[in-house]
């Protein structure tokens, strides 16, 4: 699908080249570059004498084999040496994206033995007697575990521990610039449900949060759900509620702007992984109409034989009049399609089946389950994962302010009203009077979006939970409990 | 003993007080303070109006008893009301002593697509392909996990994961500030040596090496064996190697000052446990004459029943007289002293029976094994493990820039010849016309050391080893494999 092929700084390439000094000489060179479909980002005349000047050209590409293109042509050029190609992305990631900083300084002995023996001792001593004021006097304040196995890298796959780590290092970067949050990758050789669980519980005294990353579902339920009753801190699966929180502010504004309510749509959702099954769960939560669960054999429906215990209580709870057909057959007369599936799954005939004010999501990346620029012609709202269509779904919104609120409310879980709070505190930033059909969920630069998470997480961890009676979800939804005091005791002397 | 009642900024307080405002207030409050042992080090006025003042004055003490009684004996002043007293060391130590910090700007949407999605899929594919770019492109080319199952902390033993963190942390922050190495506090709560074992290995693909911490023996011995086995990063014990290091280093100098040769001296080391059996095993790969090892039951020999593998292992291969009595008894005649066991096992009187010109270093901490005043009425060159004391035999000497070497040149493995190339870096900054009885090794915060050590581990990991008749000791002792290239393979394009 061409709107994948776009250039992007994701696959910006510099090329240092050499051609003859005349007139005409660089504006050949940036006309082959732009004929070959890449966009020209920087200029830079590096060295020149009489009869040549050498420039390092920097442009977007759309792919590694464009960026081969856009080479070779410049190759074919006559007087023009390519003489080097830098990948600026690579560049960016040598040695690793982050990095552990003293926050002490240790320039002379008094430092030293305050930070470090022997001063290190009575603190030792301190937590020894009162383990709770590790969230005090450690890392443990701040700190939060970015876990995966490899198993479910973006749309890579299963590639494993070691190239998994460039994606949890941005991740800690993004938790840093956007939460204040210190977080560490912790990316494991096993894919064993046992051994991970074990793992992360050992592990757990340095953190005072986990956040699960790109594990493969069904395996990331059991393993999320086990860390909740083992461990004292908040267990959080991006995939599963990072995307949810996003995904249920951007359909509360997209309601807005098509003047309907939560209670009275049906929603169709392609995937019903991790993304899609926690989305379902969210929204039922806040009390959405109906909702169809599609995956790849179709609906999920009563009646089913052999489904897996996710999938089985999906088709339980779910599916008010039991539909058992296709995708295209269950988007008739919709009201919100949410796809977190696989590209290219709908038309926009598909679209124009739905329901008059239609709202769709296509979340897959790169590419879409419909075009979102066919989407649009049917649909009223249209939201995507990429980030050069209006109305990125994009969890960088929720996650930093999601932790930075739990750890400065010193959580023991992450509960289903954090999550009902951030995504109604994401969607405030947008605002009534601002939302419109482009604009329903806030920029990922937005300053505002963290603090006004952290905020409403803070508030809803010490808020005393609702009746159970309200929770329409089963034993595995995450419970909600009374929070710990975010009070500070005095200091040990 | 009075030696460790010392006041020192390890146990610093600020003590917030308002007295009368007559002209000998503040030399009233002074005056008390050092009356009372302690040493003012800062006096800063916060309020005043025309009857009284308010200063936080801030002083060493010896520990938390004795700041108990400088605060008591303020109190008993006419005129004087002590408002509040703030532990400095508990302040420095507040939300943790580490951060992460992002190496790469996060300012708009084309760094955020460099950084994180979609350009970092490329650089996880590249490491797919070929996993020893992790070495290159994440933060495997730095990092390195400072493990401990909280077993064996400092003096204070077994006090568990999370009272050992501020340790962790300041053993990091110490790799930061000496060495440039991305360090993260791995604080497990397990004491199991099977599944410390099959942790670690987990969560080494994030790692270019691994530092073992305050791990009991004799599991530290086995964890470390197995890890090197199944690891292809360099796993170092600071507590054996680290402290193995610096004796070395210390000794060499030592030996220069008394003027005798390493193969014609006897040492007595007091201690078997993790930082004497290392001490021990690189002292007789670098070809000491005889060593004596003592521990609670006296010295170890050949013919006692029931040893544990490690101590097995002493007795066959030192004590060549195979000597059977008490630690006194060892000394008598011996050239050098090492003690890394217990506070107070000695008098100066046991140390006039060792030979002339001899070496003790008394490294127990926070008391050593004898007190060095008087050590120092008999022996030519005293060594302790205290920063108030001439000759400290400290590990941040070793261990920054150990691993600085190792990550620098991509080492695989720790090895024998790169403990003995650090030991005389370390022993060479001094150098042969500085060195006196006072001065056997260099200061902590001599910048010259961290650079040395680390050129010197580069260079061992890249020399073939000898051939292994060289080598005295068994098969636990580290193996010296080929390294591999420090050279960096071309950027994947």
């Amino acid at each position: 699908m061409a709107i994948s092929r776009l250039p992007s700084a994701g696959f910006s390439i510099t090329i240092r080249v050499s051609v003859t000094a005349d007139a005409s000489a660089i504006g050949r060179l940036t006309t082959s570059v732009g004929s070959s479909g890449a966009i020209v980002t920087a200029l830079d005349v590096v060295d020149s004498d009489h009869t040549s000047v050498t420039v390092d050209l920097t442009c977007d590409t759309a792919d590694s084999g464009h960026a081969d293109q856009v080479v070779a042509a410049l190759r074919e050029l006559d007087g023009v040496n390519v003489r080097k190609v830098s990948d600026r992305t690579f560049l960016l990631h040598l040695g690793g994206k982050i990095e552990v900083t003293p926050k002490v300084a240790l320039r002379n002995r008094d430092e030293l033995s305050r930070a470090y023996t022997p001063g290190v001792a009575r603190v030792c001593l301190a937590i020894a007697e009162n383990p709770a004021d590790a969230r005090r006097l450690t890392i443990k304040r701040n700190a939060v575990a970015v876990v995966t196995d490899g198993s479910a890298v973006l749309g890579l796959g299963n590639i494993g521990p070691a190239a998994a780590l460039p994606v949890m290092e941005g991740k800690a970067a993004l938790f840093k610039r956007f939460g204040g949050v210190d977080a560490w990758p912790v990316v494991l050789d096993t894919q064993d449900t046992e051994e991970i669980i074990s793992i992360v519980r050992a592990i757990a005294p340095a953190y005072g949060g986990i956040n699960l990353e790109d594990i493969a579902a069904p395996r990331c339920f059991e393993i999320e759900a086990r860390l909740r009753d083992l461990l004292d801190v908040p267990v959080f699966h991006d995939d599963q509620h990072g995307t949810a929180i996003v995904v249920l502010a951007a359909l509360t504004n997209a309601l807005r702007v098509v003047n309907k309510r939560l209670a009275d749509v049906r929603v169709v959702v392609s995937g019903a992984g991790a993304a899609g099954t926690a989305i379902m769960k969210l929204l039922l939560r806040q009390g959405v109409g109906d909702i169809i669960a599609s995956d790849r054999y179709g609906a999920l429906h009563r009646g089913q034989a052999d489904l897996n215990p996710a999938w089985q209580w999906l088709a339980d709870n779910t599916n008010r009049d039991n539909y058992s057909g296709d995708l295209a057959g269950a988007l008739r007369d919709a009201d919100v399609f949410i796809g977190v599936s696989a590209p290219n799954l709908l038309t926009g005939d598909d679209i124009a089946t739905m329901a008059k004010d239609a709202i769709v999501f296509a979340l897959a990346n790169p590419d879409p389950e419909v075009d979102p620029r066919e989407a649009r012609k049917h649909a009223a709202v249209v939201a995507t994962g990429r980030s050069d269509q209006p109305n990125q779904i994009n969890n960088v919104l929720a996650f930093p302010g999601v932790f930075r609120g739990m750890l400065d409310a010193h959580a023991e879980e992450f509960t289903d009203e954090m999550a009902l709070a951030a995504a109604r505190a994401i969607a405030d930033v947008v605002g009534e009077e601002r939302v419109n059909p482009t604009v329903i969920v806030p920029s990922v630069f937005d300053s505002r979006v963290a603090p006004a998470v952290a905020a409403a997480v803070r508030t809803a961890a010490q808020t005393p939970a609702p009746p159970p009676a309200a929770d329409p979800g089963p034993a595995d939804l995450p419970q909600i409990a009374a929070q710990t005091s975010a009070n500070n005791p005095p200091l040990p002397h």
